[in-house]
């Protein structure tokens, strides 16, 4: 451990909301984790206190120039009352890489995951157990020097939220239907879209809330130059299986590496299930469905794990895929990886790293 | 006006810097103006209090998902002691074309106004007097709701804040040098390119920093599909003149909408200068520049007004232009707005808004 982390407890810890009303990101913990960045001082005094307001000056950089990051990933706890974490040293190294593509000072790796792992610590009564629940936990990075000159923050926090979650799809995992956007673009190579930052979500919720009123759950988005290649959906990556062979976008500077879409390709490889990651148009993916060669959809992300996909509409042409019900290897996939995640099922690639509770 | 603004004055006046040592949003006038909204109340609670730090849950959602708005405006104090804004209604336009596509409750347009002119008659005296020297305002929107869920907001605030500025570039009017991006890119069709939000700043920052190690003071951006066409400046659209024409880059949705940029080319327009607004190419512009017929390049906007351009470097293809001096219309514009702005020079446009103090 680089710096010892110092922990002032709560007085008056929160009721616990009912693990069936969870919800996603609505409840959070009674604690939080934050630590400070000055340009003279480096990263510095990182700390656990009592889940509080954050208090900036209104000039502060991230209200004005989106200089920020986050992460997303989850914390669970077995049957025999183990916490486990997924894969969170990705996360930190992603961080990092979004850090570096915002200008932002890197974290100490070691010193976040410890971070992290104190914190969940501390507050793990609040790790929920009943089934499709889990321990949501969002690192982030904002730029507070309170200066309107646009350019790198000399001053930033970083910061540890975690919030007990429950299905991030109210219909569970059930397939969903998912709205090919092709007015509204995301990111573009060149641009922010490969990293986890604010302004990328900003530039999606006009298209979200347009697909929302047509019925759809999530946008599917196409790259932003030819509008023609297939990217990822809204929060997740996106699997299609072709003719026995599940495809995935190649990554391309414009699509989140996905943690969840890694771990995929790789449990699709121990089972040799061929996987391929490349780039590919909507349009042959229309021609494959209406051949009949495209067996499944799903999206897969930290917060749904994996998402089947029951309809696709590109230009008002709607696909049926798997009949809109779970397909074979979506619903293997799921069942497999919540059960590396949860405990209950042996896990060969060492993904789950324990905390000391 | 559609409801009366609370005004709480202060009981401690902050200490005023001195004129000369103004810089650019580091100070800040000794109140500033929010107004609250919530879904079921809409905007509410128009008030000017004593400038103080914002106090959000971590959650909010203005730090994870950037749903956030911003504009920028000058006021100027005339030698007989008025109070002038340039052109505030287009500003207020554009924040609520910007509201609309980051989906943000459109503001009351009148009351916005109402805000604005009020907060400045509170904080009069801030206003600077030398030359150069102006108040800059700040209006801006956050997402306030304490939840993780990528979609809109169902709070939010609307804050206005002002600082005495001085000139945006240390060097003042002289030329600066800007570096030709081709790596990084800011926007693209499809994109939040012509909204003025923190997304398409923190996208910029990298770029802008690669560019400051190499000397130059500014980016100026290709388009994201064809890497071809020529955008716009870091924080300024940009103006060339070739054979006697001056030419700028038309409004394609991925550049921002300039006040400045509209303004100089109905300024142009009134002195029969012919001006265009089409699409150009940087490799026709360099061609232009070998050939002799690119007379001037300079930026325009709100901080520098017109800020002349002295060399473009493209792929290590280094552009002098006029010489690297400020040309005879970059020089005159600037004479001339700054001039209208500040009561020295009539306004055949009615550009400026009297303030009642
Ligand atoms: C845009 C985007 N794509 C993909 C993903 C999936 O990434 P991961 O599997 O690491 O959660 C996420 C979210 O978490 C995301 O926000
Ligand atoms: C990206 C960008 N382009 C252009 C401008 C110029 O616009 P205006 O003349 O309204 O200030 C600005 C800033 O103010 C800007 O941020």
């Amino acid at each position: 451990m680089a710096r010892s982390i110092d922990i002032q407890t709560t007085t008056k810890k929160k009721q616990k909301p009912l693990q069936h009303e969870l919800g996603f990101g609505i409840h959070f913990t009674d604690h939080m984790f934050i630590m400070d960045y000055a340009d003279d001082r480096g990263w510095h005094e990182p700390r656990i206190v009592p889940y509080q307001p954050i208090v900036l000056d209104p000039a502060a950089k991230v209200f004005h120039y989106g200089q920020t990051i986050f992460e997303g990933l989850k914390a669970f706890k077995t049957t025999e009352g183990k916490v486990l974490l997924f894969r969170p040293e990705r996360n930190i190294q992603r961080l990092n890489r979004s850090n570096e593509r915002l200008g932002v000072p890197a974290l100490d790796e070691e010193l976040a995951l410890d971070a992290l792992k104190s914190l969940i610590a501390v507050d793990q009564e609040w790790i929920p157990t009943e089934p499709g629940t889990s321990l949501y936990i969002r690192p982030f990075v904002i730029a507070t020097q309170p200066a309107l000159g646009v350019d790198a923050s000399t001053q930033y926090q970083f910061i540890i939220i975690m919030s007990p979650v429950g299905n991030y799809y109210a219909e569970g995992v059930n397939p969903v239907k998912i709205f090919v956007e092709s007015e509204y673009v995301r990111a573009v190579r060149g641009g922010i879209g490969e990293a986890k930052t604010a302004g990328n979500y900003a530039a999606s919720l006009k298209a979200q809330e347009v697909a929302k009123e047509k019925g759809y759950s999530q946008v599917l988005w196409l790259d932003g130059v030819h509008r023609k290649y297939i990217e990822e959906v809204g929060s997740m990556n996106v699997f299609f299986k072709i003719n026995g062979t599940v495809h995935t976008p190649a990554l391309n500077g414009s699509i989140l590496d996905g943690i969840t879409r890694s771990s995929i390709i790789q449990l699709l490889q121990h089972w040799d299930i061929p996987v391929e990651e490349s780039t590919m148009s909507i349009e042959d993916l229309f021609k494959d469905a209406k051949s009949g060669a495209l067996e499944e959809a799903f999206g897969t992300g930290t917060a749904a794990v994996i998402s089947p996909i029951g309809e696709l509409n590109w230009l008002d042409e709607k696909l049926v895929i798997s009949d809109g019900k779970t397909g074979e290897i979506s619903g293997k996939l799921y069942d497999t990886l919540t059960g590396i995640q949860r405990g209950t099922i042996p896990d060969p690639f060492g993904w789950m790293v324990e905390v000391n509770i």
